[in-house]
Parts: C-alpha cells; structure tokens; sequence
C-alpha cells in the first residue's frame, strides 16, 4: 500500500495502539475522524485493486493572486459543496455519496444537507447511477450506509426534517469498523447493490 | 435550461453575436475556452437530462485562515490535480476525462500531461469505467475525444512523447462544435462506447 507522497505505508506504534483506539473505541472522538476514515479505506481500496474513489476537493473562489510569490493565493473565501463529497467508479458502475455525522441517538438531522445536494442525487439515480449516504451516529459509535432514495424521500416530505434511527437500522447497512480499511462501506455497497 | 443561481437561460444579444464568433470563427481563442465550452456543455447535458458530468474544483493548499474575518483564506497555494478535471455518470456507466489545448498542428505532445493521471485513468479502465481525453487543435479549430488507452499507451512506450494528429483522425472522434451544447461530446461517447 502506497500513498500520494510515494512512500510505503508502515504503521507507526502511535497507530497501532492509539489510532485503533480512538477509531473503535472513543466514541466521542470517533464522528470527528469520518473524513479522515473515508479517505484512508478510499486509498485502501485503490491500492488494493477494489475501487476507485476519489474525494472532491473544497471549492474555494479566489479573489486575489499574488504572483510576485509564485501564484501565492492571498485572498480567497470557501463555498458550498453544490454536489458531494465523493464520486467514483466500483464495477463499472458510477457511485456518488456524501458523508455526515450526527450527535443525536435518534435520529439523522436533514438541516446540514443542501438542496443542491439533493438535486444532485436525485440526477445520479436518474442518470443509473448508486447514490447514497454514510451516515455516523456518533455517541453509539455505528456507521451506516442508506440508499439515498431515502434521504431524497424525507427530505422532501414535509413536517419533521429528520430520519429516524430505526430507518437507518431496517432499510440501511451497517458498517463493520476496522484497521484496514477503517470502514468497510464496500462490503455494504456489494449487499445492497450488487447480490 | 437553468443555472446553479436559478435564473433562466437566455442568450443575450452579445452571446448570440460575439461568443459564437468567438467559439466557432476566432481559432486564436478557441483553445482558450475549452473548459469553459465544456462546463457550458456539462450544464447543458445536466439541464436536458442527458448526463451528469462535473468538473472537480482545484485542489488548494491552505496556509491560513483568518478567523475574524469570518473564515477569510489569506495564505494558501494551487495543488497539482492528483486526477482529472472531470468525471460523472452516463447511463449509468462512469465517465473521466481529462481537457487538454494544443497549438500544435501535427501532434498532442504530452509534456502537460502528469504520471498521477495516468494512473488515475488506468485505475478508471481497471475498474470497467469509460476514460477518454478531450483534445483541442487549437490552428485547426478540431477537438477530438480520444480513449485514454491510446494515450496510455503513446506515454509509456520510450521515445518520442507526442501522440500525432493522424492517430486522433482515425481512432479519435471529431467533435461538432455547436451552440447548446458548445460540443457535443456525448454524441462522440455515444459513437464510441454505446453503439
């Protein structure tokens, strides 16, 4: 296994006993690292041959250039994701899905995902393409894939902005946690869109 | 057809007069505008419901971020895409390109193109997805979409480090270049990947 700089991947001690730790055990800590756990199970399943996952990098609007610096970027401002945060291919077949955390123990609130999002999704299903979610409870420390046609359902009924537990638990996947990769959403993408 | 800001599509006078011009007349600039032809292309293919293809935003080092300014950048720097420009999904099937100009009438030289994308793009065919280039001559006014193996193959094998003209005549297809979309790269994937 090999990362971007070239250089072979060894664990450090450091790692293997505080990362693995921090990754399964601490709860508290554990939402906060689900970027970082989705970018190393992507550099997992590329080296290994599984998958090709890339993560979109964070669109940002540059107002100012200082090229007295070498193209030095001394102005600039984030902007909205207007799609999602990962794409890829698995099989051949396109994969699109955006990746959040939740505190609550109850239920996923739709209040941090955009519209733009939405549209977004809908036009990878449309287009036959697997669009979900990888949503992280973080207090139970459980990770779990759902559709997103369940997502795009809530959302766009009215009342209560949120997806309960349960929903995730009876029409979503769970997860397995691990070292190599950290999550194993791959194995739940083959249970839900390709047996 | 609709833009991200909600408003409407029309072409103003000074569209339907100069860009045409511009795009289809001025070859001096032609090149110039390959991206912006194809994110016009992309909304376009988005809008009429036909693919959904995006371009990944530039990937950006950021140094610093101040904070009292309401999360203002004020020090940061442009990174090498690590891929390509584009990907999406097609019936259901991934697509990845990466757009390239050139002033050259005989041949594409390869020198703008990094061993980063290519690996990328033979990871995208590994994996049964579709990856192609889309090459702009930009004295001949031509762009042509090219399946990535040829240029795979011209980067790896030694010496000369150029793909000629003539093997974008034969194997590659001729774009036509339009209004809406600016190019209909689709018909060309179409051509060569759906028939």
């Amino acid at each position: 296994m090999r990362y971007p700089n070239g250089k072979k991947y060894v664990a450090s001690k450091e790692e293997k006993v505080d990362k693995p730790h921090r990754s399964l055990l601490s709860a508290a800590n554990r939402g906060m690292s689900l970027e970082e756990d989705i970018n190393l199970s992507n550099e997992y399943y590329r080296d290994a041959g599984i998958a090709l996952i890339t993560k979109r990098p964070t669109p940002i609007n540059i107002v100012k250039v200082d090229y007295s610096k070498g193209a030095r970027i001394t102005d600039a401002y984030f902007e909205k994701q207007s799609t999602t945060d990962y794409n890829g291919v698995y099989k051949g077949k396109y994969l699109d899905f955006e990746a959040k955390n939740t505190k609550s123990e109850t239920s996923f609130p739709l209040s941090n995902i955009s519209e733009h999002q939405i549209i977004h999704l809908k036009n990878v299903l449309k287009h036959g393409g697997i669009a979900f979610f990888i949503i992280c409870f973080q207090i139970k420390n459980e990770v779990y894939l759902l559709d997103a046609s369940f997502v795009i359902e809530f959302y766009e009924k009215g009342g209560r902005k949120s997806i309960p537990y349960s929903v995730f638990k009876e029409k979503g996947v769970l997860i397995k946690q691990d070292y190599t990769p950290r999550l194993h959403y791959i194995d739940a993408v083959n249970e839900l869109y390709f047996r």
